[in-house]
């Protein structure tokens, strides 16, 4: 569930979002697809998620960019604006500092 | 649900958790009082939320700092370290850019 990611800084792709009614198989198999994609791409760092939010971690903005022109990922982000998604953000972001918990 | 930010550049900080089980009665209304508080805070742009993620949005790193000093803030801060949580991120990170849709 907690992404175990490297020192700062890296950056953050923050993806919050409501969805539209409908189409739930289709949309949850893409995102386990996009999800598995994601894990293979260079400069993936980790993800964290909870319903209606994803945030997933980059080494680097060129590796962001990268994930975001790859084809399989394009159509879901197509699919994403025409289908699944009433509303979302989206934002980048610069990790500058984090602090990690973890009971012992 | 989402928020509607200002322009980029402003913050996020980002903090996602792992519960530690019981005391639920106490943690879930300290949660709903540091929403509150936070809301009045200078500085403060939104917030966005789901089971195990809270995303917050802030003005500048000044913003933060004064979020963070609060006393009953730092209260609770305590507790989650002692009592509530497992485990926890707690991400400080620069919003560079963002994209909002919603369906027309």
């Amino acid at each position: 569930m907690l992404a175990r990611t490297p020192p700062a800084p890296y950056y953050a792709v923050i993806f919050t979002s409501v969805r539209a009614d409908g189409d739930e198989d289709a949309y949850m198999a893409t995102a386990r697809k996009m999800f598995e994609m994601a894990h293979a791409q260079d400069g993936f760092l980790g993800v964290e998620y909870a319903p209606g939010i994803t945030i997933s971690y980059w080494r680097d903005e060129a590796s962001i960019l990268a994930w975001k022109r790859v084809s399989e990922h394009m159509e879901a982000q197509r699919m994403g604006r025409e289908a699944w998604y009433a509303a979302f953000n989206l934002r980048v972001a610069r990790v500058e500092r984090d602090y990690m918990f973890e009971r012992t």
